[in-house]
C-alpha cells in the first residue's frame, strides 16, 4: 500500500498545498509535515487540514519523510536544499515544483551530494493569476501537464515513483531535459508574461489611462490576464531564465518592427501575410 | 411601432448579420434587406433567413430603407458611402460597425453631403477572433458596449434613435468622441492584437516552434487567443489607426526595456516594482 507515506511539504502555497491534498485523496500519502517562512501558512494548512503537522525547520519536516516536495520560490531553492541535506532519509523521494529548472537542478545537485540521485526536478503546467494567498485544492493538478526533468545521475527508480505520484493525482507527466524545459517556458511562459506586464505599465503611464482601461473588452481580458500574476514569483523567474527569454524576447521585437513597418507603409500585401501566418498558426493550436 | 421598418444591410458577415437578427427579434425591423460582397455571402445569409430580400446593388439595398447598416471591413467603407449616397431615402438613419472611427467619419463626411446629419459612426465591442464564415447569432450584443461617436453636424434625433435600437438589442451605449474612441481601442484592442500576432509570428520563426508552441498551457491560450483573428479584417485596422498606435507601440517598447534592463541587471527589487503596478492594476480592472 502506497498510503502510508508521509510526505514532507516545504513551503505551504497553492501549488504545494494542491499537491498534498491530491496525494492524500489519492491515497498516495497518509501524513503531511509543513513548514513554511512564514510561519503563519504552515499553521493555515494545519487549520484547513492540508497538514497534520508542522515542523519547526526544513530539515525537522524532511527527516521521517518518504517524499519531500520543495514549493517554495524559484530564488529560495538553494536555502532549502542546503537546510534539508544533512537531514534527508536515504529513501526519500524528493522533488520540487518550480518554474525554471537549470538552476534549481545545479543548486540541488551543488547542496544534495549523494541524495541528488533521489531528486527529480517537477514543474506542473498549473496555477492561477491571482497574487496573494489561494486556498489550495485538490483538482489544482487535475489533466494538467507535469514536466519532469531528470538527469543522469538520477535513480530511475525515483523517476518511476514521480511519474507514478503524478499520474496518480490526475497529472500527465512529460519528460524533457532542462534545457529543453526552459526554452519551452520561456516561449510559451515567461515571455507572453514579461510582454503583458509590460503591456500594462505602458498604459499605466499614459495620462488618460484610466479612461483607456475602461474600454477594454473581451480581447483585453484574455491578453491582459497574466498581468494579474504574482510579482514576486515573476520577480525571480525573469532573472532565472533570462538566457533563454532574451534570444525569444529580441524576436517579438523583430517581428514588432516588421509589422509597424508595413503598417506605415501601408503595405497591406506584406501586412496580411504576416497576421495570415500568425493567426493560422494560432487557429492550428491544440 | 417601430416593426414597420425596413433594414438595408450592407456587408453579410458576423457583425451585420448579427444586428440584423437581434434588431428583427426585438421587432426594431420588419424586413430586411441585403448585399454583400462576395454575393454568396448575401444568398447564404437568405437562406439563414438573416435578410429576406437580396438587392443587386448597395444602392438599391438603401433605397426604400429606413436604416441602413454598413457592416464591411474598415478599408471599403469609402466606396460603400460612395455607392449608397446618390440612393438614400432622407428620412434614414445611417450607421457603420467599424474598429475604427475618424478615417470612417471622413469618408462619410465627402461622400454623404447633406445626408451626412444622417450618420451616426458606431463601434459595437463584441466578435469572434475566429478569421473565416462565422455564423451570425442574435445575442452578440447582448451586454456588450457599443461606442457611438457623433460629429457637430449630426442631428440629434439620429442620435437618439441609434441609442435606442442598440439598447433594444441588449447593448449598452456609450458616446465619445472620434479621437477618444480611436486613441481608446488603440490601446485596448490594436495594440494588443499587434503584439500577439508578432509573439506569435516570433515563435513560428524559431526552428523548434512545433516543440515550443506543444508545452502552452493556459496562460499561452489566453494570451495569444486575438493572433487567431481575421487577419484581413487587421490588415485595414492597424494602418488605418497607426497615428494612435505607434505612440503606444513605442511606449510598450520602452516598458519592455525597462523591464529587460531590471532582469538582465538581475535588480529585482526595481522588477518587482514594476511588476507589482502592473499586476496591481490588472487585478482592479473591473
Amino acid at each position: 500500500m502506497a498510503d502510508n507515506k508521509t510526505l514532507a511539504l516545504i513551503g505551504c502555497g497553492l501549488m504545494g498545498g494542491s499537491f498534498a491534498l491530491a496525494a492524500q485523496q489519492a491515497h498516495q500519502v497518509h501524513h503531511t509535515i509543513g513548514y513554511s517562512v512564514p510561519h503563519a501558512s504552515a499553521h493555515h494548512f494545519y487549520e484547513l487540514g492540508v497538514i497534520q503537522s508542522i515542523a519547526a525547520s526544513a530539515a525537522e519536516a524532511v527527516a521521517q519523510a518518504d517524499i519531500v516536495l520543495i514549493a517554495v520560490p524559484v530564488a529560495a531553492m538553494p536555502s532549502v536544499f542546503a537546510a534539508i541535506a544533512p537531514a534527508l532519509p536515504d529513501h526519500a523521494l524528493i522533488m520540487d515544483v518550480g518554474s525554471t529548472k537549470r538552476s534549481i537542478i545545479q543548486a540541488a545537485q551543488h547542496h544534495l551530494g549523494a541524495r541528488f540521485s533521489q531528486f527529480i526536478a517537477a514543474h506542473p503546467i498549473a496555477g492561477k493569476e491571482k497574487a496573494g494567498h489561494s486556498e489550495p485544492f485538490a483538482h489544482l493538478y487535475q489533466n494538467k501537464n507535469v514536466i519532469l526533468c531528470p538527469e543522469s545521475q538520477s535513480n530511475p527508480a525515483y523517476l518511476k515513483q514521480a511519474h507514478s505520484l503524478w499520474q496518480a493525482i490526475g497529472a500527465t507527466p512529460i519528460i524533457l531535459d532542462a534545457d529543453q524545459h526552459d526554452r519551452g517556458l520561456a516561449a510559451v511562459s515567461h515571455l507572453p508574461h514579461l510582454l503583458a506586464f509590460a503591456y500594462m505599465d505602458a498604459l499605466l503611464q499614459q495620462p488618460d489611462a484610466t479612461d483607456l482601461l475602461a474600454l477594454g473588452g473581451p480581447g483585453f481580458r484574455d491578453f491582459s490576464r497574466i498581468a494579474g500574476c504574482d510579482p514576486t514569483i515573476w520577480r525571480d523567474i525573469l532573472p532565472d531564465n533570462q538566457d533563454q527569454i532574451l534570444p525569444l524576447l529580441h524576436a517579438v521585437r523583430q517581428a514588432i518592427d516588421t509589422i509597424e513597418n508595413a503598417m506605415t507603409q501601408r503595405d497591406t500585401t506584406q501586412l496580411e501575410a504576416i497576421l495570415q501566418r500568425a493567426s493560422q498558426a494560432r487557429i492550428n493550436w491544440k
